[in-house]
């Protein structure tokens, strides 16, 4: 017999890759945080001596969820950051985070949006947020896995006064992560970016193969055409927020295979449109799933937002969205996630040699029965509750429901603290 | 010091009436099912000396929520009436209700919507489905409450062969509940009926003061210049799925008082297009929220069909929308509810004098945090575990996430075998 450290077995394993598999009474087989295999629980059970089996009877057994794109730390402002209604207020979230912002908020911050993520399914998310040394330094307590955005943006903020500040802060951070396996570093350019400092971008992006994010919201100054120009338009850049796309930008983005953050929730609630996701995957693009920040609205559910995502493209898109399955919309929020952060070989499927990175959902609820078929009940009728684990590099962060790091009553506690000064200072 | 049955205190009371109120540190007080008085909590200790003084800190208590369009049995096909990709398929759901439906089919399915339902907040829904006196009986026994939608239609079912059938068995059974304070009846013309039918059907409804619930979706072949030559525009018609509206058809429908029920991810799983809220209401018509069938992928999670309904509202409507608040959304899923059944004065907002109908919910989660305001935070980011408790005319039927007398595990076990029939049938 093998000697393993972690045998997981479920009544399903959808292990994204081959694509649109569902494996019966299947087993994840994981030494030293890594898949040896995938196989029939019988078969595991038979070959490998393992340390510890968790079996989880009427669940399936996934990837971890991969979030493209949010800003963590602004879960603090989630309900403040709305205006008259319901709709996000970009201004507004502006505002309260400038007169807010210091490293004990963003610890905060993230720390609630890490056990808010843990606990609804997702194992890695990629963040834009000032003080990304700071979002490093959670995640890395955590355990949990990202791709730290470092932030660049002509206009001071507390944490760089300038572009150039931002972007040194930004290397010496990516220098101190480097040989973590858990963390990784993209580059994030914002707002009124000059031409010079996002070629500059490019060239360093290039030369140490580091992802690049950037809104494509209107607003912020970002197009296609400009950014082809700069060479920016490689296979590492996700295009977060492109909602609106002309047929001469779509076969462009196509050409250059840029990934695309499709954070549906804040795109409705920041009024940016639709992402034309049927023909987004139709043209070969990554379409991935990103939340957004919490500020306005956007839920950290990747599993809401995915469901979201589905009913809405299939309620009013064309034909050709019709034909997206559910296994379709499991893989952009799992595989395609991993390959828009250049992780594609590491997570994002169940196949030997990757990260063991996993969540498991418990389908046994009345609201998720009966079960024709597994794939499709976990898209649209399951809730974050049914979360049972999450593993990454075969640690349990989440178990049987409970975050095993996280101390859920203090994370509270501080929100409340923040909301209580934020909120009566109006 | 007064008796009381039953006194329920928790951190916020949205009462709903008056508007958009949330009343901190408050108690509703119960008496025989009714709502004595809504008051602050020390007040109500102070005045009365309670059976039962059951405490929610952290949590919300309001209004039960109101369905007022579902076919609960069709639960047993949430999954299997899904066509290619994942577009629900009124043929292929027709198809197999009228090759598997009787009354156990009726009775299973009924009683795991039941479930479902009770499970998020659902204190009241309004059915329509063959065999309603199981639907009856189901909910009676529950101790539920619901508006059973008595089915007329000129094609045969199983459950009657004609007309004329229908009609005479939904009356008998409309008869047999009549003094039953839990359970009212509904007409419910279906598919092509003949006009002298359907003003028949009317003529009874109005001596009855029934209401009429009517599927607007073109297909069906009713259309509001039809249903107003003969004279069934009243403010007790339920309009379901009128999502495609030209403006004098706007005008009539607000004239004469309809109710709508929008049930928006059925619109979205049967490509009905959306339903203009935000204009329905500014001409003062009657806005409800519906599940529709679990069978076309719809949840039964009303605060999910509500959030759902909000987020696109906002994102994609007008500016009018961008008005609506979070108690704007609470309200039509509640006492709009509770008026397009015409019950009004009995259900739907936390009033002396009404059946004490609630469901309180849990805020003390990382993602419903921080709480700049429960309403928003309920809408916007809770989850349907988070339904702690429901009561039902003062009856708890969900007590600390349990049901009372629903068994979980049998309902699961026998959606289950008829999964296994249905679905190995093809």
């Amino acid at each position: 017999m093998e000697h393993l450290d972690l045998l997981i077995s479920a009544t399903w394993v959808l292990p994204i890759e081959p694509h649109a598999q569902v494996l019966a009474e299947h087993a994840v087989a994981i030494t030293q945080g890594r898949i040896l295999a995938v196989l029939p629980t019988a078969e595991a059970l038979l070959r490998f001596a393992p340390a510890q089996h968790v079996e989880r009877p009427g669940h399936v057994l996934l990837p971890g969820l991969v979030n493209v794109h949010t800003s963590a730390a602004t879960s603090l402002l989630r309900g403040a950051g709305l205006g008259s209604g319901l709709a996000g207020e970009a201004a507004r979230i502006e505002r309260l985070e400038r007169r807010w912002i210091d490293a004990e908020y963003v610890r905060d911050g993230t720390e609630l949006a890490l056990a808010d993520m843990l606990g609804s399914g997702t194992t890695c998310f990629a963040d834009v947020h000032p003080y990304p040394e700071v979002v490093a330094q959670c995640v890395s307590q955590a355990r949990m896995r990202a791709c730290i955005g470092l932030p660049v943006d002509e206009i001071a903020t507390a944490w760089a006064a300038s572009a150039d500040e931002a972007l040194d802060k930004g290397l010496r951070l990516r220098d101190e992560y480097r040989a973590d396996p858990l963390i990784s570093t993209s580059l994030a350019p914002r707002g009124a970016l000059r031409d010079a400092m996002l070629a500059r971008l490019q060239r360093i992006a290039d030369e140490l193969e580091l992802p690049v994010v950037i809104s494509l919201a209107e607003a912020v100054g970002f197009s296609l055409q400009r950014l082809e120009r700069l060479g920016m338009l490689t296979p590492l850049l996700i295009a977060a927020h492109l909602t609106e796309l002309a047929e001469e930008e779509l076969e462009l983005a196509s050409e250059r295979g840029i990934s695309i953050a499709h954070c549906v929730q804040a795109h409705l609630g920041l009024r940016m449109g639709l992402c034309p996701v049927a023909e987004l995957l139709a043209n070969g693009m990554n379409v991935a799933i990103g939340s957004g920040p919490p500020a306005v609205g956007s839920s950290l559910d990747l599993f809401a937002q995915l469901r979201m995502a589905a009913l809405l493209a299939n309620g009013l898109a064309g034909p050709a969205t019709a034909q997206l399955s559910a296994h379709d919309w499991l893989k952009m929020a799992t595989l395609n996630g991993a390959r828009a952060l250049g992780l594609e070989h590491e997570i994002g499927s169940l196949q030997a040699g990757k990260w063991a990175d996993l969540c498991c959902v418990d389908l046994r609820r009345v609201h998720s029965q009966p079960l024709y078929d597994p794939a499709t009940q976990l898209l649209l009728a399951s809730s974050r509750d049914q979360v049972s684990d999450v593993w990454v590099a075969g640690r349990a962060l989440l178990s049987q429901g409970r975050l095993t790091g996280l101390d859920d009553a203090d994370l509270q506690a501080r929100a409340q603290r923040w909301c209580q000064r934020i909120g009566s200072a109006g």
